[in-house]
C-alpha cells in the first residue's frame, strides 16, 4: 500500500480535523502518502483530492469544523454517481479511504467497499448514535457545550423562579439529552427512547413545586418533540407556564474537547492501521474503554443503546 | 444617614451581582447598615428585607443571575401598591434605596422618589439601551456571549458552506447585533435603527457569493424581526437557503466578563456615595470613559444612541 | 440503616460538589438522613457535622471546589484522633460514612473501617492516580483546563516560533500530561513512568527542527522535573532556548466537565447503595467503561496504571 | 497611494489579527494593495513581504496571535538594518506602513518615519502601557484570562481556606493586575505605581483574619516583585503561609474578547485612513471612548497613567 485518502461526510462534529490529523501523520509515519478529499462524497465525485503533507494539518487539533469540508451529494446516492467516485479513486492510484462521518457516512462507505475500494469509517457525530462504539467524536464537545448553557439558563431560571425548557440535538438517539441533564442538574429529561406522558411529567413537576421548587429545567431531546410543542402542551394542559430555550447549531461547533481530541486521534490512526492490514469494509470505535475495530456491517444490524441506569439515576438525583 | 437598601428588577444581566456586592461593602466601608430586598418590587411591597452583612455578598462576584432574584411586579405598578413599598422601606428604616435594573426599572423608582424616597438607580441590562449611559452592566458579558456562539456557528457555516442567520436579543437597541456583529466577522448586521431593506439584502448576499463568498453569517436584532421571519424572505425573494439560530436565553447568563465586574463595581459604589450626599432620582453610568452620575429623569427624554460609525465600520470590513 | 455522613479530604478537585450532592439526593431519595462533615477528617475528630437537605447541594452540581471544604489533619494520623473521629460517628448516629478524595484520604478511610465504621470511598483527585479505576472525579476538567492553556500557549509559540516547556501536575502519575500532550498536540511529553533521557530528547528537538519545525510544544508532568530545571537542560546541553510555563493551581479549579459530573453523580450513588447493602471498605470507580465497587485495600496492591499505547501514539502523530 | 503594507512586531497580543484583517479589508475597500510583512521588523530587513487578498484574513477575526508572526531584530537597531528595511519598502512599492505592537514597535516606526516612510501605529500589547490611549488591544482578553485563573483559584482557596498570591504581567504597568484584581475579589493588589511596604501589606491580611477571613487572593503585578519572592517575605517577616500561582504566558493567548476584536477592527481601519490622508507618525487609540489619532511621538512624552480611583475603589471593596 503506497497512498490512502480521507474525507469527512455528513454534519460536522468537533475532532474531524484532530481525526483528519492523525490520518494524515500516521500515515505519513507509516510512509504512505497521504490524499485529502475536498467537499466529502460530492468531492470525490468531483476529484478534488489533493496530496496533504504534515504541514497540512498543523494547528488544526484545536479547531472545530472539517478543514475538507462536508457536502451533501444526492448524485453519490447514485450507482453511476459512486462510479464516478471509483474512477477518480483509481485516477489517483488510492488504495484505502478513510471515511469520517455518521452512520449515513458509512452506509455511503459501505457501497464503495462493494464497487472494491477498500474503506474504514471513522464514527464522527456529536448524536452519539452509532452502533457498536461507546463514543464518537464531537460527543463529548458537545456534551460540554449544553451544559454551559444549561449553567447559564439555570442564572436566568433561579433569579426569576421560572421553568425552563432547553432543547438539544437527537431525532433518533437521547445520548445528549441525557448525559446533559444528567450534568446538568436538569429535574426533567425527556429522550426519545422513552414513551412521552405528559400525564406523569405534570405530575412530576408539580410535585416538584409542592415540595418548594422554584425553578426547574427540563431538557429535551429534538426527537421527542420540539420545545415549542412543549411548552404548548404544558400551557394547555396544566396551565404551567414556561420559557424555551433551542440550543441549535451551536451544539455543532467548538474547539473539541480534550477527550474528542484524544479519541479522534486514537481511531484515525488506527483506521489507518486496519487499512495497512488490507482489510476493508470496517468501522473504528470504543468498547469497554478500548478502541477496537468491527465489521462495518454491524452498525446497520442494530441501534445506539443508551445506558438507562443513567436514565434511572437521573430521576432519583432531582427528586 | 444610618441604612439604606438594594434590589434588583427586571431581567437578569451577569454583574447584577458584583453590582450587589459593590453596593453592600461600600455601605459597611462608610458604617452604613445595608438590607438586601427579595423578588424586587414585589419584594419591596412584601416586606422581604433582609440585613445584609460582608459574607453575605462574599463569593458572588462571579456569579450569573441575582442573589436577591428579580420579580414581575403589576401590583407596584399601581399607586396602591407602592404606598405599601414606602411604608415597608419606613418601617425597616430604610433612608435610601439603590435600584439595579433596566429601564422599567428605573420608571420604578422614579415612582418611589415622588413619594419621598432616595432612590438611586444602576443600569443593569444586556441590551446596553438605557439613555445617558455608554455602558450597562451586562452588555459585555452579552456580547462575549455571542461571539462565543457565532464562532461556534462559524465552524459549520464554513466546513458545509452555507449561510447562517443568527439572532440576538435586543428589541429597540441594535447595540448588542452590532457589536457582535462586527467582533463576529459578520457578513451582515440587521438593527432596529436601520430600515430594513429585502432587495439591498439580496443584492448585498448575491455580491458576495459573485466575488466567491462559500458562507457567511447574519446577525439580526428580534427588534427587527425573528430569524426564520428573515429565513422565509431571504427563501421566497431569492430562492436564498439559509440555516437559523435563536440564541436566546443564554445571552443573559453566565459569569460577568471582566470588564461587567468592573464597570458593576464602580456603579455600585457610586450609588452608595450619591445617597451619602443626600440626593435623589440620579442615575448612575458611564460617559466619556468615566463613572458619572446624572438626573434620573433624563434616562426618559430620549433613546440610547447607537455608535453609527461601527455600522459603516462593519460594512466596509465585510466586503 | 437510618443516617449516613458524607466528607471530602485532601487536594480539591472539580466535580467533588457533583459527588457530594449525589450523595446528598440518593440517600434522602432512599429515605436516609444525611449529614456533611466539614473540613474533612479534621472536622470529623472537631464534630463538625451537620444534617443536610435537598436544598443544601441546590445549584451546586457545577461549582468547582467542594463546599464541604478540606483539611489537612496531623492529628487524625494518630490513633487517638481517630478514636475520637469515632466517637463524634456514634454520638451522631452515622451509620456509614462516604469519603470522598485521593489515594492519602482513602488510607485514612480504611484506618476508620478497621475501628468499624462502615467506610466507602469516592475516588476525586486531578491525577487520576488511584489503583482500580480508569478515572477519578476531576481529571477530565483538569485535562481540558490544561489543553485551553496548551492552546493559548501555541499562539504564542507559533507566532514567535519559539519551543515552550509546559509542567503540569502529576507526581507519580503521567496521565494529565499524557492526554493533555496528546490532545495538544505538544511535540514531546515527558512522563514519570518513562525514564528521562536528555540525549534522547535533544536529538528529538533537533530533528523536529532540521524538518522545518519552527515551534514546538513540550508537556513535562511535575514529577518528572520542574520545567525550569528541563529548561536548564536544554540549555545547558544543547545551547536550545525554551519559554517556561508553569500552570499550577489554576488545574485543580473551575467549573466540572460533563464527564465530571456524570461520574461524580454515578459514584456518588453508587457509594450510598454501598452502604445500604451493609458492605464496608469498598471503593467506586469505573473499570471497561462501568461503574463498579472493589476492595478497598485492592487500591494500595499496585499503582495505577497509564495506557501506553497512547504513549506510543503520541510520539507517532508528533513526526 | 495604491500599495500600503502592514506587520506585527513585538510580544503577540490577541486581536492583532483582528487588526491585520481590518488593516487589509478597509485597504481593499478603498481601493488600495495591501502586503503583509512576515515576522516584524526583521521579515522587512528580509524581504519577506507578500500581497494579501481578502480571503488571506477570512477567519482569523477569532483567532489569538498573530498571522504575520513576531520576532525579534537586533538587526533593526541599526541604522544600517532600517536602510535595508527602507529598501526593501522601496522595491516593493510600499507607500506607507501600518506598525501593530507595543512601544518598542512604535519606536522602531519612529525611526522609519525619520528615513522617510510614512508610518502609523496600532496600540496591540495586553500591558495597556501605551501613553496616550485608554486601551490597547489585547488588555481585555488578558484580563478576562486573569480573572478566569483567578475563579478557579478562588476555588481552592476557599476549600482549603488558604491564601494565595497570584502574579501577572506588568512590568512598569499595573493596570492588568488592578483590573484584574478589582474584577476577581482580590483582597490586595500590588502594582508597580505605588510603594510596596510589607508591614502594611501584613496589617492588612492579619486584620482580614481578625474579622474572620478565612481565605484571601492577593494580585500581583511581575514588576513588583514575584509571586515567590512576595511568599518568602510573608513567610519570613509574619509566618503566613501562602500559595503561589504564576499565570505566565496563558495571558498572551487565546481567542480574542468581543471588545478587543471591535477596537482592533477599529484601530486598523483607522491607520489606513491616516495614511491615505497623507500623514505620517501617528498613533492611533482610544480617548474619551472615541477612536483618535496622534503625534506618534506623544507616546515617548509620558507614562501611560493608570485610573486610581480603581485601586481605592479595591481597597474599599476588600473590607
Amino acid at each position: 500500500m503506497k497512498k490512502i485518502a480521507v474525507l469527512t461526510s455528513g454534519g460536522d462534529a468537533p475532532g474531524m480535523n484532530a481525526a483528519v490529523r492523525a490520518v494524515v501523520r500516521k500515515a505519513i509515519y507509516e510512509g504512505l502518502d497521504v490524499a485529502g478529499v475536498l467537499n466529502g462524497y460530492q468531492g470525490l465525485i468531483e476529484g478534488k483530492i489533493e496530496l496533504l503533507q504534515l504541514g497540512s494539518v498543523g494547528d488544526i487539533i484545536q479547531r472545530g469544523g472539517t478543514i475538507l469540508r462536508s457536502a451533501r451529494s444526492p448524485e453519490f446516492r447514485t450507482l453511476e454517481g459512486r462510479q464516478k467516485a471509483v474512477e477518480q479513486i483509481k485516477l489517483h492510484g488510492i488504495e484505502g479511504l478513510v471515511v469520517i462521518g455518521g452512520d449515513g457516512s458509512f452506509m455511503g462507505a459501505l457501497e464503495l467497499t462493494l464497487l472494491g475500494i477498500p474503506c474504514v469509517c471513522v464514527p464522527a457525530t456529536i448524536d452519539n448514535d452509532i452502533n457498536g462504539t461507546e463514543f464518537t467524536i464531537g460527543f463529548d464537545t458537545a456534551l460540554n457545550t449544553v451544559i454551559e448553557a444549561i449553567d447559564k439558563i439555570r442564572d436566568t431560571a433561579t433569579s426569576h423562579e421560572r421553568t425552563f425548557i432547553v432543547e438539544v440535538m437527537g431525532r433518533n438517539a437521547g445520548d445528549l439529552a441525557l448525559w446533559a441533564g444528567l450534568a446538568g442538574g436538569a429535574e426533567t429529561i425527556l429522550i426519545p427512547e422513552e414513551k412521552f406522558d405528559s400525564t406523569d411529567l405534570i405530575k412530576r413537576l408539580k410535585s416538584g413545586t409542592g415540595r418548594g421548587k422554584k425553578h426547574s429545567i427540563i431538557v429535551v431531546a429534538e426527537g421527542v418533540m420540539s420545545a415549542n410543542e412543549l411548552a404548548d402542551i404544558l400551557k394547555k394542559e396544566a396551565n404551567i407556564e414556561t420559557r424555551v430555550s433551542v440550543l441549535g447549531h451551536i451544539q455543532r461547533g467548538g474547539s473539541p474537547s480534550a477527550r474528542d481530541r484524544v479519541i479522534a486521534s486514537q481511531y484515525g490512526a488506527r483506521a489507518v492501521e486496519v487499512l495497512m492490514e488490507g482489510r476493508s469494509g470496517v468501522a473504528v470505535g470504543m468498547r469497554d474503554h478500548l478502541v477496537i475495530d468491527y465489521d462495518l456491517q454491524d452498525v446497520f444490524k442494530g441501534l445506539h443503546e443508551l445506558d438507562m441506569s443513567m436514565y434511572t439515576l437521573s430521576k432519583e438525583l432531582s427528586i
